[in-house]
Parts: C-alpha cells; sequence; structure tokens
C-alpha cells in the first residue's frame, strides 16, 4: 500500500507559497512565505448516507467555542448561538488512500475523491517576452477538486472544502463580497483563498465548520466574525459530481525589506480575486499541463523508491521559489530569482543554488544566469588570504556570499546573512566553497545553454574566478597543490568552513577537505574546458595545470587501507561519501572525457572508486537499515548530497546499483516517511539517523533530477 | 506609590499600532494590527558596576537557543557560536517606579530611566489643507528616551533598547543596511523598527540579547539570522547621557480586504525608514507637543483615580485608531477613519462611534462627520419591522449597520459582519440602536461643530432618521409610546439586541428596553432642536412629540418600590445604571432646557434619580467593593458605561460625589490593575466581577473624557 499521511506541499511556481496537505490534524493549509506548514485546519467532507453526519479527511481539529469571548459571562454561549446539526468524524485512516504523484496528489475516501493540481512547468525568461506563458507559469494558485459518486445515494449530499485561516493581521472573509457575482469564495484578508467558480457552491463563514456547513438559517453563512471559511455544495443523488478550485495566494505591494521588491506575478495579478479568476478560467488547460508532465516523468525508469523520492523533492523545491521584479531604484524592473531555504528561509542560499542547478538547467536555465548574475553584481566581494595560524595577508580574490538574505530581507551588497567572524564552525564563511560554486554553476550553465554570450560578457570574471582559485591554493605558483590552503581574511582569524556546516568536523573545515578538494579540482576542469573553448588558452592550460596538481594530491592522500580522510592531511580519519560529489560537474558542464575511467584523470578516478568501495559499508558509511551515512563519523546524513552522490556512483563512476542500493532507496524513503520527526515536513534533507531533524521542508532534494540522465 | 505592572498602549494615531508595555515577561511589545499585545521580549537594559552585568527592565523572557536549529546534531552547539560574556538579571521589581501620564509614561530604575513619549493631537481633516499638521498628527511612530545617570560611575556602561519580533512572515533585520548612513536601528521586515541617529549607538542583530549587545567579536553585530535585534551604546563615566529612539510601524500597500484601502499616512511616508527619518528629525516638537497636552490635562479638576482612568482609556483609544484611504474606484481618494474594537477588531461598531464621540468631538470633529457619512453611504439600510411573534410587516425605514467590517476586512455594502438572523440575543440585529446612535451622534455633531452644510447635505436622512424611528414605535400614530415596539424584518423572527449583547437579558433586549428607551427620548429631544433650528418646524414639532410620549412611558413603567425594569412591561426585575445613559446627549447637543430639573422633561429626571437612588445600592447595583453594578442582575460591568453615568449622574441628575463616588472610583482602578486578568490587556471595558474578561485591549473608555467638562 502506498503511504497516506505525509505532508506533501502543493506550490504555485515563484510565490514562496504552499497548499500543505497529508499529515493528520491541523498541520496543513495554506501557506505564505513560512518556513513550515500553516498549521491550519483544512476541512474536506461529504455527508455521510445518515442526514447531518460527515466524513471528513483528517486535516483538521476540533474548533475552540470562538462564541465565547463574545459573551463572556453567559453559562451557556451556544444559547445565543446558531446552532448547527451538523456533527463530523474523520474518516478511519484504513478507509483512505493517496495516489501521490508529480502534479497531482489523489486522496480516496468513500465516496469522496480529493484531487490537489500543481502542474511542473518551465518560467519563460521573463526578457523573452513570452508574456501569456509567464503569466501562466507564474500563476499563484494551485487548483483542486472534489469527485463525489453519489450514484448509489437516495438524496443529494452536501460537500465541504474550507479552511481556518491564523494570519495575526486579518480576518478570514468571504470573497462573493466582492466583484461581479462569478467568483465564490472564502479567504484570508488578501493573502491565500479558495474560490470557486461553480455557481453550486456557496461561501459560508462561520465560528466552526460545523455552522459553516449547516447553519441554523442559512443566511448566516456571512458571519463576518467567523475564523472557518469553507465553500459548501450539494452533490445530487444518482449521479458522479465534480466541484473545482483554486487555492490562491497573493502579497502585493513591497514584498522585501533592505531593497525593495514585488512578486513578479503582480504584474499580471493585481489582486488575489483575479489569480482567482484567471486559475478557474484556465483550470482544464493547467489540469492538461499537469498530466503531460506527470507523463513525461512516468516514461523514465525511476523505481517506485526513487519515483517518489524525486517527486516528493520537487514538490518541496517548489514550495522554496521567490520570484521578484526588483522596485528599488539600482536595478528597477530586474528579475530576480530566488530559492528559500526551506525552514531556514535563507535566499539563494549558494551552497544550495549548485544543487539545484541541475533541475533549473532542465527546467529555465535562465534561472541559473539570473542567480550566477546577481552574485555578480550584488554579493561578490574581494579579500585577503592567510595561511592558518599566521597573520601575513596575500593577495585573494574574488568570491562570493553565502546567501543572499533571510525571510523577505534582501540582505546588504556583498554580504550574506549566515557569516560571520572570527569562528571556525557553523556560520564561518564559506569563501571558497562559494568561490567553486560560481565556477561549477557558470560552466555548467555555459554547457547547458549554449549562451556563448554569457562567456562574453562575464570574461573578466571567469578570468578574476581562476586567479582567485590559485591564490587560495599557495601564493607561490611552485607550490600549488590544486586544492585550498588558505582562508580568507573574512573569517578574521577563524577558518572558513563548507555547506556541511552542521555535519561533523570532517567535512565542516574547508582547508584540505576531500569533498571540497573534488569539488574545486571540476571547478578547474570545468574552467579549462570554458577557457580553452573560447579561445582563452592561457587561462585553460592554467586551469588544466591545477587540475593535474589537485589529482596528484587527492592520489596522495589516499591510505592504505584505501580511502582518503575527510579532512586530509591533519589526521582526520573520517571515512566519507561526498569525496566522489564534485565528479558530477564534468557530466553537466560537457567534459565526459575528464571523467572518462581511462581518461586523463583515470589516476583520481580509481582512487575515488577505491575510496567508494572502501567506505560504502556497515561500520562506515553505511547505516544498519542500509541508508548511506555521508560521513562514518557523524549520524546526520543529507538525503540531497546522498541523491547526487548516488548519480556519480553509478554514472561517473561505473558501480552497480545492487540490492544493496536499493536497499538504501527503501530505506531513504522511510526516513521521509517517519511519522515522528519527518512526514510532518514534507521533504526534508538532514536526517540524524533516519528522522528529519534539520533543513525541514526543504528545497534541495531536486538533485535527485540527475536520475533522469542515466 | 503608584503602579508599576501593568500594560500601557503608546501608540500613533490612526496607525492600528501600539508599543505596549509594562507587564512583566515578554508580554508587550511592537503590535501592529492585532488585538492583543505583540507578546515579545522587550529588552531596556543598563551594564551594572560590575562588567558584563545588566540590569534590565522586566519585560523579557529568556531566548531559547535558536542555534541548535542550525546545527541540530551537536551536542554543544554553543562551541560553535559566538559566546557572549554578558550576563542579564532583570531589576527587583521593588526598585522599579512608574510615572504614567497621558503623553509620557517614564520607567526609573536605578540609574536608567525609559520615557516612552505619545503625544495626543488633533488630526486635522485632511480637506483642509494642512498637509505638514496631517503629516506630523498622523506619523505612525512613537518616541523614547533612554537616561543613563553615570555621574558616579568610574566607566562608561552598555546601554541598550532592542525586541525579539514574531511576525510569521519576515526576518529581523539592520536598518542601517539601507540609506545614507545617519539612521541606525533594527527592524522586523518592513513593518516594525526601533530607529536612532544618534552615531553613539550602533545596531546588532543575534540569536539572544547577550550576543547582540557584547558579541565575542564586534563585527558579529550584522547577524543576518538574529531573531534580537537591538540598538546599543555606551554611557560615559561621570556624566548624565541621553539617548533617542523612534518606535515605528508602517504597513505599505493595500491594507484591507473587500475595499481596497491604504493608511492615510503612507501619502507622506513611503516606507518605514521614512517614518524614523521623520520622527528623529522632529523629536523635540513631539516631546513639546506631548508636554503641552499633559499640562492642558494636569489643569482639570480629575481625581487622581478618574486620571489615571482616563488617561489609560486615552492610550487604548489611540491603539485601535486606524486612518484609511480608500483606493477603490467607488470612493478613490476618500478618508476613512476607523476606530477598531480592541480584541474584536470590529471596525467602527457603531455602539462605539457613539461612545468615542465626546472625544472625538474635542480633538477631531470632523472624523465624526467622517464616520456618520461612511454610515450613511455605504453602511444605511431599509427595512420593514413586525410585532414580535407576528408576520405582518410594517413600513420601517432606514437605519445602520452595527460595524464596518473586522480585522482589515471592509464588510459588503449595507452589512456589518456582526449581526445574523434568526436570533434573539448575542449576534443578532442592532438596528434600532444604531438608528438612535446615528441620530444623537448626528445631533451632537451638528451642535459642537457648528457645520450647518451637514445638515443642509443630508437633510432627507435626518427626516428618514425620525420617519424610521417612529415607524419602529408603532405603525399607527394614535399609538405610539415613544419607544421601540417592533422589531426589523432583518431579524428574520428573532428580536433586536443591543450594544448590551453580552450582558444580561435586562440590557440585551432592545424592544422596551429601559437604556434605549431613554436614549430614544434623547434622539427624539435633540432631533426635535436641529429641525426646529434649521427651520423644519413640522418635523420638530413630531420629534418633540415623541420625546413627551417616551417620558410618559417611561414615568408609567415606575414601580411604586422606585426603579424602572431594565425591561419594562414584561415582567422582567432587573435593576440597571445605564437608565440614565440617554441624558447625556441633550448636554452634548447643545438642549440644556431638556435636562433643567423644572424644565419640559422634568417628570422624567425625577423618575430617574429616583430610580438611580433605589438602584446604586449594595445588593442591587454595586459590587460589595464599592464598584458600580451596571445590571443588577449580571456580575458584567462596564467601565465605559460607568463612566459615562458617573457623569450623567453628577452634571445632569446633580447628585453628589460623596465616599461612595470616591469609593467607586477606587474600585474601578484596581479592577483595571487586577494581575490576574486585566493589567495585562492595558485598558478593558468587560468586568466580570472586577476582571476584565470581555472588550479587553478595548477603546470604548474615553467616554471618560467628559469628566473633563464638569
Amino acid at each position: 500500500m502506498p503511504p497516506v499521511f505525509f505532508n506533501a506541499q502543493h506550490s504555485p511556481i515563484g510565490a514562496f507559497a504552499s497548499f500543505t496537505l497529508g499529515f493528520p490534524g491541523a498541520r496543513g493549509g495554506l501557506g505564505l512565505e513560512l518556513g513550515k506548514p500553516a498549521n491550519q485546519s483544512v476541512f474536506i467532507g461529504l455527508e455521510s448516507d445518515q442526514p447531518h453526519q460527515y466524513d471528513v479527511l483528517p486535516f483538521y481539529k476540533d474548533a475552540e467555542d470562538e462564541a465565547r469571548r463574545y459573551d463572556v459571562e453567559a453559562v451557556a454561549p451556544e444559547d445565543h448561538q446558531p446552532k448547527s446539526a451538523a456533527r463530523l468524524k474523520p474518516f478511519a485512516e484504513d478507509d483512505i488512500s493517496r495516489d501521490y504523484q508529480l502534479c497531482l496528489d489523489v486522496f480516496r475516501a468513500g465516496d469522496l475523491t480529493f484531487r490537489i493540481v500543481s502542474p511542473v512547468l518551465s518560467v519563460p525568461d521573463p526578457r523573452g517576452g513570452e508574456v501569456e506563458e509567464l503569466k501562466r507559469a507564474l500563476l499563484p494558485a494551485v487548483l483542486a477538486e472534489i469527485e463525489v459518486d453519489n450514484r448509489k445515494g437516495k438524496s443529494a449530499r452536501r460537500v465541504f472544502f474550507g479552511y481556518q485561516g491564523n494570519d495575526p493581521y486579518s480576518a478570514m472573509r468571504r470573497i462573493d463580497d466582492r466583484g461581479e457575482g462569478r467568483l465564490r469564495g472564502v479567504g484570508q484578508g488578501n493573502i491565500t483563498a479558495i474560490m470557486s467558480d461553480d455557481p453550486r457552491l456557496h461561501s459560508a463563514l462561520a465560528f466552526s465548520i460545523e455552522q459553516a456547513v449547516e447553519p441554523k438559517i442559512d443566511e448566516n453563512v456571512v458571519f463576518g466574525l467567523g475564523g472557518v471559511g469553507a465553500l459548501v455544495g450539494m452533490a445530487p443523488a444518482g449521479e458522479v459530481s465534480r466541484f473545482r478550485f483554486a487555492i490562491c495566494f497573493h502579497r502585493g505591494g513591497t514584498a522585501t525589506s533592505g531593497q525593495a521588491t514585488r512578486y513578479y506575478y503582480t504584474r499580471f495579478f493585481q489582486n488575489i480575486e483575479q489569480v482567482g479568476d484567471y486559475a478557474l478560467a484556465h483550470f482544464n488547460e493547467y489540469l492538461q499541463l499537469a498530466e503531460d508532465a506527470q507523463r513525461r516523468l512516468d516514461a523514465s525508469r525511476l523505481s517506485e523508491a526513487q519515483r517518489f523520492q524525486f517527486i516528493h523533492a520537487v514538490h518541496s523545491y517548489y514550495g522554496s521559489t521567490q520570484f521578484l521584479d526588483w522596485l528599488d531604484e539600482d536595478h528597477a524592473g530586474e528579475p530576480y530569482w530566488v530559492v528559500n531555504e526551506g525552514e531556514y528561509r535563507m535566499m539563494n542560499t549558494f551552497d544550495l543554488t549548485a544543487d539545484h542547478l541541475y533541475f533549473e538547467m532542465k527546467m529555465n536555465p535562465w534561472t541559473v544566469r539570473n542567480e550566477l548574475e546577481w552574485f555578480i553584481r550584488r554579493y561578490s566581494y574581494r579579500d585577503e588570504v592567510r595561511f592558518p595560524g599566521e597573520s601575513k595577508a596575500f593577495p585573494g580574490g574574488i568570491s562570493f556570499t553565502h546567501d543572499q538574505g533571510i525571510a523577505n530581507h534582501i540582505s546588504r551588497p556583498a554580504y550574506s546573512t549566515y557569516e560571520l567572524f572570527g569562528l571556525s564552525g557553523c556560520f564561518s564563511h564559506m569563501t571558497h566553497e562559494q568561490l567553486v560554486n560560481w565556477a561549477v554553476c557558470a560552466t555548467t550553465y555555459l554547457h547547458g545553454s549554449g549562451d556563448d554570450a554569457f562567456y562574453t560578457t562575464h570574461r573578466q570574471v571567469f578570468l578574476d574566478v581562476l586567479q582567485s582559485l590559485e591564490n587560495r591554493d599557495h601564493p607561490n605558483p611552485s607550490q600549488r597543490n590544486g586544492i585550498m590552503g588558505l582562508d580568507s581574511s573574512r573569517t578574521m582569524g577563524g577558518a572558513e568552513i563548507t555547506t556541511y556546516d552542521s555535519l561533523d568536523a570532517s567535512l565542516g573545515q574547508a582547508r584540505n577537505n576531500l569533498y571540497m578538494a573534488v569539488k574545486t579540482w571540476a571547478a578547474y576542469v570545468t574552467l579549462g574546458e570554458v577557457f580553452h573553448r573560447h579561445g582563452d588558452g592561457k587561462q585553460a592550460d592554467a586551469a588544466r595545470q591545477q587540475a593535474q596538481r589537485a589529482t596528484k594530491t587527492l592520489v596522495s592522500a589516499m591510505r592504505e587501507d584505501g580511502y582518503i580522510p575527510g579532512v586530509m592531511f591533519e589526521g582526520n580519519d573520517s571515512k566519507i561519501i561526498p569525496a566522489i560529489e564534485g565528479l558530477v560537474f564534468p557530466v553537466v558542464a560537457g567534459c565526459p572525457e575528464a571523467i572518462e575511467l581511462d581518461g586523463p584523470y583515470a589516476e583520481l578516478l580509481q582512487t575515488l572508486i577505491r575510496h567508494l568501495k572502501t567506505v560504502l559499508k556497515p561500520g562506515a558509511c553505511l547505516f544498519d537499515d542500509g541508508g548511506w551515512k555521508l560521513s562514518s563519523t557523524s549520524n546526520n546524513s543529507w538525503l540531497s548530497k546522498i541523491y547526487l552522490c548516488q548519480f556519480v556512483y553509478r554514472r561517473v563512476l561505473k558501480l552497480p546499483w545492487d540490492d544493496a542500493g536499493r536497499r538504501a532507496d527503501d530505506a531513504h524513503v522511510r526516513w521521509l516517511l517517519n511519522p515522528q520527526h519527518s512526514a510532518y515536513w514534507a521533504w526534508s534533507d538532514q536526517m540524524i539517523s533516519g528522522e528529519a531533524w534539520g533543513s525541514k521542508y526543504y528545497p534541495r532534494g531536486v538533485t535527485s533530477v540527475l536520475w533522469l540522465e542515466e
């Protein structure tokens, strides 16, 4: 039986919004700009064959009696209240089934089917002039349909879909109060709403869902003090009825602090009513697009376990996307593509950008260019570098910040919100890693997009990046070994870290870091190819020389017992899987010869194959359940990186995907569905011994898109 | 000793915002559009004579360690953290004193003085063209000052003022990141902030206030992930230092649903940075205005107990004010003055408007006209009327809705958010009462403002109101008795109620209601005067005839034992104080002869004097503590109405304010300061046996402004 009770995000593209559903209780709902589910009651129910008795999907909790606040002394405030005859009970869990797919999520229980539609679409480059396509892709709504099979019913049965909002600032309201009568719906302020254009439905507000569905007097569905809103209709006896809904989001005005931007979609949709109107008018079109996207995925050869993880990751990725339109003078009118960092809500965290890369290159490569260009013009900086423990400064060069802001606050130029000074652990600078990230993202973009103008425009940045990489190796060219040797002056006496900041020291320290070293090698390899292709021969040679040096250094770090320690040359003894992570870039950046097992870097590849075979064993980098353990010295393992390394393992290292591999996949699915810690958080990244404890509600799992390329 | 630990609202005018402070713990803070305190930690502290030891006002709670979210596996996440040497402890409660005044609220503890400045200003009519005065009055900020007496100190001491935000959508941020360097500050998104232009202060963000005040490395005060923000400075040894702050609020873009409006202040202040800039540039001016306003109050002859209650009420009134600028086409550009209903946040609840009337007539009478005109053009309706239990409909006429919206949702035309159908208790219609309210507010406005054009423009409404009042008495003119006899068809078979909806039935039922009857008499009296003054003799005579009939009816309802029951002629036996409430209107609407004890209504006045002497006794309308009990059959007593009736008692009925009166005043102060239920909620209205249980954080207490007229 496929799993049923886990939250999934159903999200428009670029709206930083999610209709989250699937975990029992008031644990889903219509979330806007949140790092977590909205924790609202969602009411989806159908009258049973007993009048006034309703079977409801279990995504709500009983409301407290709000009426008491208005009549504080009454012993029985319900005496003043419109009583409802309605009685609700949740469907038994065993009676509910779910078909969770890429763009359709379908719950079935009794005679009720609830279908959520969230198409996966490419976003056209806003500078391309495809206005209608852009509007279609950016619509800040997902769609839903309720189907009632009342063919055996003897009488019409009431059906409803609603929610209880929890915005601190604005009231729940009926949408019908406004507009020309075509739309009906309920919403909270101007930011979230459920609408329909089906004349068989009417909207209702009340203190409780019971009163909304069956008020004592029909006219009382207008109750403006009611915090529960629903659309309610009748499904006639003897037939199958379908009711369509748009689940809408809208944030008007200035969306960010620090710098003023607005949501790009506000160019097309002035308010949430316009969102609902468009969504419902184009319902069939979106349904078709959803089915098309699913059909394309069905053609892939993913296993069930892979397919679930990929789908789940895509759902959460879109929930973190936020497409903005710069308002402040310096860049007025410029598009600004942002992916928020799940529960942490940091904006365009660069080490995530480098992992979203593969998905965005497939869907809309211009977003990668947009991200890289914002890193150039607003989030680059120049530093000096120092050997550890020394105060003498040497020339550094260009690098890029860890992120561009947090929770709708755009950070000041040249500084992230995350990076601090004087540290050597979590919250220190990631200067070298983000420099490498810029290089590998840019080379991947160039190869995947064929956009040569990007190189022409930013050639100097490419040259500066190479120079900066070299300077961080050793100030004396003759002493360079191809990997990072000096820390940025921005650490102010501390040490640089990597994206694995919250894992153990084996992955956290940047200098002499194995993961970092292989990724640095990849930067040199792919930069070399780019320089070569564009006629910058001197730089091509320099980059390749560095790649060779890195190879030599890495091979030299191999221990006799068959692995390279997580931090090389420093007595560290961690065995790590992400040693192989960097090998993905020659694949995606168009350097196939670099990863030929008998090619120019054969020695490196053979060394890493041996490394991986050594570490991927119980007691080292496998959990008892067969799941992958990124580091032998940490129980914290990250699914996004596991996905990426699985791709490298099969596609680059040509290692076979046998029972152990399938056992790992199954374990990773169980990690995500763990009801104690994971299932509530939709897709999450940081798993401690198989439970989601960090990086929850996270976009990064779309590294699994690489599996489609195998 | 004056009381110290109670919340007070410190609010700009028309910004629906409050800097609430005074109740211990994280129970105050910067609240925007809330029906309650923001429940944020506010940090106001000074380094003690021990380095790194800070004495702090007790308005915060210890922060959880936010760092753990980012480093989920670490046994000791502080190992990765910038440690702070700072240690905070709250001042002992006994060491704190408070001087709470109309526009200045001053906390003193040790060498620290914290002063909040919130001037009481008249808002000029926006159509009058006084743009600078309007901008000044509408500035969405209050000001604050910290004074450090370090004359005996041997070294400089750190001082700070900050808060921990809790907006669900946006991050805490440094203001310094933006702008030209003059401003420094911390804020949350674009909506709240504390700023200064004092170059001795710097802004800081951190996970905890300790890290913000004393980071391990000074540069780390920029930490973008920090949810705690503060301005931090040094007070030099040997002198008294003062630091000035602006506590700012701003909601840009569309502020309401249902109909689109924006805050009127956004005409002058595009964003919160502009708010801070203006506030700080005009600090001295606002301080002067605050002191002037206080001085005017000092000249009044209020007792200490009266003074406290009036001040406290004014603070909470402003917290509920919201001045909007209509955006939707039908009324684009029209000013829209709204007072929200405290914890319930209903907008312009008409029975509150009628109580805010006296304060607004004193401060800015045009707001009364604005409210009345919105009731005419958007919130009036016409109905039919029915005798109780009968189905035959008779002509009704014009009336007005209970309110105009709730929590930033503007209600549809002709309907309130509150009123429901088919009820006879809480949430039923208040058709007759709101009709009377329009009449008494309009006649009061005409008299107080001298704005004869209001009558000319709306003469037909005045005529319709009279006709509607008469129709609700009896369809047959010869059978009219001057009071309400029929219920609106809008009740759909239910019964109309009054503003005392949540009190006992003795005040809730509108028909034959004693309170309602006297207020209806006042409507006829004051309408009669208005018609007479404007040459509409026929209507003047009709109104006066109705007033005479009401008098006769009321006098006839007098029981032999000296009181009129709360509901007349229906076997009810409640003794109620608000019998006298309506007598205020002849005073404020310019009909002094009507309340001459030997004038045309002498019989009514003598009857009500006797009534009040009968009921205002222990066992009836006095609580054991001497406080006033509005109804002998309810423990729910409302301070706003008590204040009003106290004014009538002394000013109209000429009854003496003796020890019993002063004992009542003292009891009412204790009710407001009750630490269990009241002190957290600033000024509240509905007191059950002396504890605030309903209508909390409420604007209505400004009825006490009438005391200034005695």
